[in-house]
């Protein structure tokens, strides 16, 4: 397995056609898995917005009174007005705003990145990240699977890592159930995350800041002879984290 | 960045010399990440232990019964004593038994695994996972960093993915704080767990089961000009996510 950063991609803009600019800079193959960054997608779509649009209604102008509390830092309540009206659900207010993106993933903020974006204050995550990929995978000569990826902090562990949060082209898991290992034994793992395991890799490669290259190719690697799962978002139903976090937030 | 496994190891079994049997197979660069699966690395320490020898107390006896009954399924009151006896801490005791392993990494069931053990009925985690990589990175030749790796799952998120539980000859993590991005912004990502998610991507070339191999070498990848971290595992304080466990799992 290989990976390698497209290069010299140029600032992505509102209305840039990536699958033209990847197909530009690499040979692509029908194997390979294109890994891009959401980052470059929501500018792509001109999911760009200003803290203006955002005036904030009573429960963002508490929550962000909350946190400026706890963390003895100003909080702008446009600012958790946009998060407020970029999710389905509110997972946890405190110590931070955790939420579910209408797509189903959890993340800090509904994952608006106030870095990264040159003429607005926010970058909004695209509205549909599977959507995305699809058009992206469609649209590149040999249609490789596409990965939109992004980075989240995680429970036990310290520091971020990438993960997939649209793909197109791939199932998202492999499932091992009803396989064996060495020894005839059923394996422990049974769901193997591919997807957010290739966009760990890809983050090894693209980087950040700087020198930033927000798409990478993953060459040489094979999904196999395995059953494949698309389920990779929890049910609110299900997820005994999420249940916990409510209990917690309410008894503070 | 290219992965690839190293080839035709046998099953390992205690006493093997790890190092010698990867140098055996690979011509090793200084630069290379070797990542072992932590099975293997307990099989050469001779973790592995029997049911028997794990005669269950009150506390297990009841973890057991209380997990007959959620899960329908019948749980053995000795396997509850053998995660009891390997972990310094129990996050919580259902659905699943969350507990923290001496060395600070949070797992279910402290990690021990039932399946890949030939002659006995466990296979406990590595004792002190850094040591055990320390050991096999001094012994290679050209003294590459290398990790031990576990998989897991993870809160929000369906499947499981490969983490690092101990690392040698490379920090965890590259600490980006204090960089910026394209625009001069400071970045958003402050923290980028290197060590997983180069577990992660040697995952995906290592596979399970039958073909599995358990080591795979990572080239050609940069650490980079970043400062380092060895801070992986959240201390108990500071970690909201398990304390609302504790509280979740109280209320029940």
């Amino acid at each position: 397995m290989e990976l390698f950063a497209v290069p010299d991609l140029p600032e992505i803009r509102e209305g840039d056609d990536l699958a033209a600019m990847i197909a530009d800079r690499v040979d692509l193959r029908e194997d390979d898995v294109v890994c891009v960054a959401s980052t470059v997608v929501s500018k792509a779509e001109g999911r760009t917005a200003d803290l203006d649009d955002f005036p904030p209604g009573p429960r963002a102008t508490e929550i962000a009174r909350n946190l400026e509390e706890i963390s003895g830092d100003e909080k702008d309540p446009r600012f958790a007005q946009a998060v407020l009206e970029n999710c389905t659900d509110v997972v946890m207010a405190e110590p931070f705003i955790l939420t579910e993106a209408p797509f189903g993933h959890v993340s800090v903020n509904a994952g608006i990145d106030r870095s990264n974006v040159p003429d607005h204050d926010l970058l909004l995550l695209p509205e549909r990240p599977s959507e995305s990929a699809g058009h992206v995978h469609e649209s590149l000569p040999e249609s490789p699977p596409v990965l939109v990826t992004d980075t989240a902090g995680r429970s036990f562990r310290h520091g971020q890592r990438a993960l997939t949060i649209g793909w197109a082209g791939m199932p998202a898991s492999r499932d091992w159930r009803g396989e064996t290992d060495r020894d005839g034994h059923e394996l422990q793992v049974t769901v193997q995350s591919v997807v957010d395991e290739l966009a760990g890799a890809a983050n090894l490669v693209s980087g950040e800041g700087d020198g930033g290259d927000p798409v990478v190719i993953v060459r040489d690697w094979e999904f196999g002879d395995h059953d494949g799962s698309d389920n990779l978002f929890r049910e609110m139903r299900g997820d005994f984290v999420r249940q916990a976090l409510r209990v917690w937030e309410f008894d503070q």
